[in-house]
């Protein structure tokens, strides 16, 4: 007679071709929630998961209307109300695929080589839903949970979670529970676990400048008034010295500076700057000469411009003045710098510096709190050894530099950390042409949530 | 009995309709110089011109390959060797339709409303080809035509004309000409003919910036690479201050001083500063404030953006730090900058201020020399003239911003002398949605030419 744990891998091992269909199932979906165009497949993809927890006979299976993007809610309270409750968070929406012609497989069909799934959401994050998934159905197999499990996917993630902020809010009650497991944060390398205990926030801005009414000929009016595309690139241009440094007023005040113990952490991780330069491909790199490119990447406050368009961009030359140009740009926030204080510092440079002959709206498109967790939580603790018995090597503690709005609300709004975990790698080029899964290491991400839950039943 | 130029006057208004059908036939094919997908079209463009010219009895009519599109030639020397031989030039190409959808009418019909005609190249410039033509034709009508005659319509001026400096200089001899008419220079209004005697120049730039080799994830990445996207904003923007003045090194040292003769003359020509105010439909007018608005589109250099590409441009929030970055942007040049001299220059400034992490790449897509031609000469005389008595009131001897590139090479290359003129008005759209013709003043362009022809033996 075996105990559940050991049933529960059994039976999650015994499963493992099944589960990666599942998962095949769910990237062929293009749940895209950037474009209009594929609500349809928004739906579907919620779809999808409620038509999972159901057969695992999750309770209050439903589709909530967020006001965005449909989230799927379930819960499965068993354990009673001596026992914790795990909010396990997730969503099941993906960037879009576009530029789809540097794909080598078709973006929404899970294509396996070797040890590789490639597909759009393979890595980023329906691997990483279908995997908690998966060990909760091989606990629940196993016929003993010891905690109470609240779900929350989301499909809105890719577009900042606009509408997470409020919902989260309105929904308190629903979603109370004593810790998160986020299973978006991915890990250092296939045999280095790892435990992110900060997330960078953003907020994220479209600006539309307006000159003329209409199209000008470059050669009749160039000279006599003011060229948008110009104004744009003056002022965007302006927002960053050569050295990386922002130069909005104001917008370092906030930033919490690292510590000596921390940068000490930082220097024993494998990522080196010779990794940035491997992994990203550029001729050199760049940013602060005060941190490391790791600092840089997870620490540090950025402003990237995403997207750019004005005027002429087909081919040969086309002597236009446009009549106006636009630009989507983000700066990736640290604790504890705030998304709208941000947006109002950014609004004020550009009031302060555009010409005022050109018209032009700024828009917040998405914002995140970024994100600190403490790391000797009881929930801490039975992740770091759930991952160390799985992979034989304790886990390494790190910030990261992507954004989870979902977090930083929860942590923000609730008080509720969450442990930032999942199978994702540096190179599964994420948001890129060819995205792809490691599957060992997401085998392996199954057996630790299996291991997390039992550990946490210890506790 | 009646002189040949009251038979060429009449037979010209007795025509009027037939040549109108005629422009229209011309402006239904889409023969747009900038797109290879029009490539069969600009074919369609030379060949409706070699068919009118050989209608009219024109010799050694020819399609030229000039490496780029096709040029049409012609000739007529039968005024003989004592008579002056007028070269006129026109372009069959014209600049792309887009953006489309803000079209009223379809860009390639010509549609007439009231006494405007509707139609990419309605005004620039196969309504002022088809004029010349009927001009001509009307002489040939009438028997007498005491000038040579050598037509150069060539194809590929919205582009630059980018084969025509070498073609020019191979092909002297062909063209040897007294002095060359060049229709594409348009008028200060409908009531005021005018006569160009400067034209601007041009250095039309695409500018290429790559940072990472292959779109990256911002939050993973941002920070440690620089954004190429960021980088071309931060140098273009850097070429030009807030009030106008390019901050290339050299950019100016080139640029002929204005007379105090022209300023005054300037300040007697309608086109103030309310009237560009209205043109452009700008919130106001911008650029060096030591000179009119006037002087700034004519007499003055400009740095224009007339496209910029990256990233994501779709609808809703992408966090990706793009892999590379698109600029076209041009350079307006005046007597006596040189389009090679200021590609170098601007090819230097960007050597030295682009970050060495991203790779970059310059072309220049297109050139074209600045130009001044002499008042007093015969030609200009006669053409003055045959103005004065179609409009009842002198021309007015003004420069113009744009840039005929084939003006600038027959000068600097065969000291060939152009006389600019043209029925294009400046409220007429070029290169923009809705261009139009203004048909009462291209009939008055019509008969202008039929005097100067006459004129021109009288000389």
């Amino acid at each position: 007679m075996s105990d559940p744990r050991s049933t529960a891998l059994k039976y999650s091992q015994d499963n493992r071709a099944r589960t990666l269909e599942e998962l095949k199932e769910l990237v062929a979906i293009p749940s895209v929630s950037a474009d209009p165009a594929f609500k349809p497949d928004i739906q579907r993809g919620a779809e999808w998961v409620v038509a999972k927890l159901t057969s695992l006979g999750f309770q209050n299976v439903q589709i909530l209307d967020t006001g965005g993007h449909p989230m799927v809610y379930a819960d499965l309270m068993a354990a009673g109300e001596g026992a914790p409750t795990m909010l396990i968070y997730g969503h099941y929406d993906v960037q879009p695929a576009d530029p789809v012609e540097l794909w080598d497989t078709p973006p929404f069909e899970g294509v396996q080589k070797g040890e590789l799934l490639y597909g759009r959401g393979a890595s980023d994050m329906k691997g990483q839903v279908v995997a908690s998934i998966a060990a909760v159905e091989a606990a629940l197999h196993a016929g003993s949970v010891p905690v109470n499990i609240k779900w929350m996917i989301e499909g809105e993630e890719e577009t900042g979670s606009p509408s997470m902020a409020d919902f989260i809010k309105k929904h308190a009650k629903l979603f109370a529970a004593d810790f998160a497991l986020n299973p978006d944060a991915g890990m250092l390398s296939a045999t280095q676990p790892t435990i992110t205990y900060g997330l960078r926030g953003m907020s994220y801005f479209e600006l539309h400048v307006s000159g003329p009414a209409l199209d000008l000929h470059s050669g009749f009016f160039g000279g006599t008034v003011r060229n948008p595309a110009n104004e744009l690139a003056r002022v965007l241009g302006g927002m960053q010295d050569v050295d990386g440094r922002v130069t909005v007023p104001g917008f370092y005040d906030k930033v919490r500076e690292l510590t000596e113990e921390e940068r000490a952490d930082f220097r024993r991780l494998p990522q080196n700057d010779a990794f940035y330069l491997e992994q990203t491909g550029a001729k050199s790199l760049w940013g602060e000469s005060d941190f490391s490119a790791y600092e840089r990447a997870t620490a540090r406050p950025t402003l990237d411009i995403n997207g750019v368009l004005s005027g002429y961009t087909g081919e040969g030359p086309k002597t236009v003045l446009p009549a106006k140009a636009m630009a989507k740009f983000s700066c990736r926030l640290v604790p504890d710098q705030d998304p709208f204080e941000i947006e109002a510092l950014v609004r004020k440079y550009i009031e302060d510096h555009i010409h005022p002959s050109v018209t032009w709206e700024l828009k917040l498109l998405s914002d995140a709190i970024p994100s600190i967790s403490e790391r000797d939580s009881a929930a801490v603790q039975a992740m770091a050894k759930a991952q160390e018995t799985v992979w034989g090597v304790k886990p390494i503690f790190r910030r990261e530099g992507g954004s989870v709005p979902v977090v930083g609300h929860l942590q923000g709004q609730l008080g509720i950390e969450s442990i930032n975990v999942g199978s994702g790698l540096p190179d599964d080029q994420l948001h890129s042409p060819n995205e792809h899964l490691h599957l060992p290491t997401w085998e392996k991400e199954i057996d630790a949530f299996i291991h997390f839950i039992y550990n946490l039943g210890e506790g």
